[in-house]
């Protein structure tokens, strides 16, 4: 901590008093410091919701409870799409939020989360810890006065509830599908309807026939809202999401304010959510899989056409926003140049070896 | 941290007279401590050996400097194959090293590294942390009197260099191949003779043709060995390594004896390491493969029955263990039940779009 930080804080510590007693927390010294987080997500989507209050515990305990955050889930504070509002306004200190859902006011805002036919979890993270990525994101944000920090992938999400077979491109023509972002203007290039419907509308939308399909993210969470007793066909693979990252959004004022031992705290209790988010969906998704196709779901591959349509279509957007929006290219570069070099570099070992499916299966 | 722990600690940490002055460290309360870890791997293996200094950084961060690691390569303390008895005996606190390199004292050590056909890098993880498996490793371990975190996975592993190509599962018969553990009890079952060499012996013996071929990491590892020079069929993929964890071993006295605040720091700093080492070869591995291309490499899969002999003689291998072990069945049971169910969930949506090769390209 510096001597600076350390004397602006000592008042409210208490300073004098703290510390040289035996038996008394070893960071009595220490300033304390509350915090709000204000997710996007509700408790109910809990692998997600979960590791808000996993950071919280872990900062707490690496400060003995100096740091606290306390978490609020969407709405409690502010409406879920409102997180990156609270956190530029300091409503609240941190967000835990999908940086896609503000490609409303840059569509920069779309390279933290996922991008279609982009980097998978892995190499999401290897684009942001090690390449270059999150640097290029903080720049962005700057201008909005947040720092970001990685805060959990979902893995592959699969393509979503149809209530009838696809098995051409043509049979995509004029479906009604609930599907936001890149994905929705994909299907529209397709000659889809996209939909943009709040998540307690989807089921009952589905039920009626208002919409023909609809996305969400994978078997745990998509069980527990049913739709397959709906829309019994189950597609994948979601290839507008490839690997998705949720991020721990910080007022930059309240970051720069933080001593240094708590902002490593953070920063390291960050890296663990992340990590336990995509532990807790890779271990989950298998049994809840089972389930729905026990309850009857029917699982569908995208026809090889509408695949290659969507790729097409993918890339004619990427370079549409790069010739309009100079902040959207320059991430754009180095996030095509690395995907590039990941994907080829995983089509020899990595993949191959996860496709092999051994003779006697 | 509790009283007791506290009060032990007391003594040496000087704690009357520390803690209370301004400007002195928040923490200045906290006791002194300071470990040494023995890596079981030279600097020159960069981004495997550089997560312990990482480790050691944020955990010297996290305690403003009373929790200091000094870090050790293979050598210094202990060669690289003695850390676990390094550790055992206290002659080290901690070390790094992989769990699979003491399958001669047991073979159940094998599965928190890797074992062929087994989990991918996101599917260990997975298994370690969400899948009940590090509980039932640190259960095993506690026989050693070791608690082990899982400290770094670099992908899945090339298939090794080869001065001829192999078109057949015939073409083995004979071969002089140099690959360790699980992987070389199968090549030995399809015919090869596996072969026991020291890292520095590698090349030599290729160059001469003592040996016809041998595995190491990935392109960021082997181009330094300069094997394609040597022997240049570069095979994948190294269907014995799909995603082999490191870990950080720590004497489980040690650890007992340690605040709170102090475990709650090196576990979620071992976290950090965990990814970072991943994130690190996936940022690394693109450029060096692009090198070796170009300086000559030919990249070759191994033929599909070279790779359906190996997994059946794999299954036996397991088998076998499962009879002759307990401790080992244990584990293979909850890891091959995981193995299947993540497999299964894998070749829907993650694999099927990881492997999507647009007709563009």
């Amino acid at each position: 901590m510096k001597r600076r930080q350390f004397l602006r804080s000592a008042g409210s510590a208490g300073v004098l008093t703290a510390g040289a007693t035996i038996g008394q927390s070893a960071l009595a010294a220490a300033p304390v410091v509350k915090w709000r987080l204000a997710s996007s997500f509700p408790k109910s989507l809990d692998t997600i919701w979960g590791v808000a209050p996993l950071l919280a515990k872990r900062v707490f305990e690496l400060t003995e409870g100096r740091f606290e955050i306390k978490t609020f889930a969407a709405g409690e504070i502010v409406p879920g799409l409102q997180v990156a509002d609270a956190v530029q306004n300091k409503t609240v200190e941190v967000g835990h939020t999908a940086s896609y859902y503000y490609v409303g006011k840059d569509s920069t805002f779309a390279f933290e989360t996922v991008l279609p036919f982009g980097l998978s979890a892995r190499q999401q993270n290897a684009w942001l810890y090690s390449g270059g990525g999150l640097e290029l994101i903080r720049d962005f944000l700057k201008g909005y006065n947040i720092i970001s920090f990685p805060g959990g992938n979902t893995g592959t999400q699969m393509g979503g509830w149809w209530r009838k077979e696809v098995n051409s491109l043509a049979d995509l023509k004029g479906l009604k599908v609930r599907m936001p972002g890149f994905g929705g203007k994909i299907m529209a290039a397709l000659g889809a309807v996209p939909q943009t419907i709040a998540a307690a509308d989807i089921y009952p939308s589905l039920e009626k026939g208002t919409i023909d399909a609809a996305e969400w993210v994978g078997p745990y969470d998509d069980e527990k809202l049913g739709f397959h007793k709906v829309a019994k066909y189950y597609y994948y693979p979601g290839f507008w999401e490839p690997g998705p990252n949720l991020s721990f959004y910080v007022n930059l004022d309240a970051w720069n304010a933080l001593p240094k031992l708590y902002q490593s705290a953070f920063e390291v209790a960050a890296v663990e959510a992340n990590m336990a988010m995509t532990t807790a969906y890779d271990a989950k998704n298998p049994a809840a899989m089972a389930r729905l196709l026990k309850a009857g779901a029917q699982l569908r591959l995208f026809p090889r056409e509408l695949l290659d349509a969507a790729y097409v279509e993918a890339e004619k957007l990427y370079a549409q926003e790069s010739k309009s929006n100079p902040k959207f290219r320059k991430i754009f570069e180095s996030w095509n140049r690395f995907r590039n070099d990941e994907q080829n570099w995983f089509r020899i070992a990595e993949t191959p070896l996860a496709g092999y499916i051994p003779r006697t299966k």
